[in-house]
């Protein structure tokens, strides 16, 4: 298998030229890809809910630093899902595939969510993070319930 | 296992303040998001290398796009070498631990020499592209050679 066909929608998702997309050599290379874009994402993510939930003290300046790398990392994921690429170690369900467009709506929303998440930590304000925060969580959950495997 | 106790260099390392260095709470957590951010970075420098190398056109927006990528990420595994983290499913060899002096220099050599390609990446130039691309390639393969179980 050669250079992957991408999805439609990863062409016109993120922040990435469309040159980039096509760039996986073997579908298990997209799959390794995406989930380890989504475990960066996720322990950053993470980090920022333990602030957000009053787990660890709030700190503006981690939280800002942890929210960044959650918005590059937002983008990053989507080329991954290249058509060809529901095979292997994937939890990701046919769905993706055959609902893309919904997939890709999705995908958007995760990104808005996350951009304002990003302009709610530019405040420092812990309110206003803590909003952000639940929004995306949502975005996550709402594709996870619908896209992904227990 | 709580709270890894981060290397000291994990601590000094890295664009990240000293707190979000021990947020692991499971040593199998921080093998895997080491693993991720190099999955991620390899995989954009590999994008950039493809035009250094000449077999994709070089494209100054989509190279630098890349390399901007790879330098964020660059800054991000090492909180991942926490001491306690040297067993599961890592090539990581015990010296990144007892001689964690070196490693940690040539975390840094590898950083230093990211930043420059992304400082290169700014002028839109191969020749100086490709320099700094050979120059990054040289600080991985130190590491990898060293550290790094075959």
């Amino acid at each position: 298998m050669n250079l992957l066909a991408p999805l439609a929608l990863a062409a016109a998702v993120g922040s990435l030229s469309a040159p980039a997309m096509a760039q996986f050599q073997k579908a298990e290379d997209a799959v390794k890809y995406r989930k380890a874009a989504f475990t960066v994402m996720g322990t950053h993510f993470a980090r920022v809910g333990a602030m957000a939930n009053g787990k660890v003290p709030f700190d503006a300046k981690l939280a800002a630093e942890n929210i960044a790398i959650v918005e590059t990392m937002s983008h990053l994921p989507w080329a991954g899902f290249a058509r060809g690429t529901d095979k292997g170690d994937t939890r990701a369900l046919p769905k993706v595939w055959s609902e893309a467009d919904d997939f890709k709506a999705k995908a958007d929303s995760m990104q808005a969510e996350v951009a304002k998440l990003a302009a709610a930590s530019k405040t420092g304000n812990l309110d206003a993070i803590r909003t952000a925060f639940g929004a995306v969580g949502q975005s996550c959950k709402s594709c996870h319930d619908n896209y992904r495997k227990e």
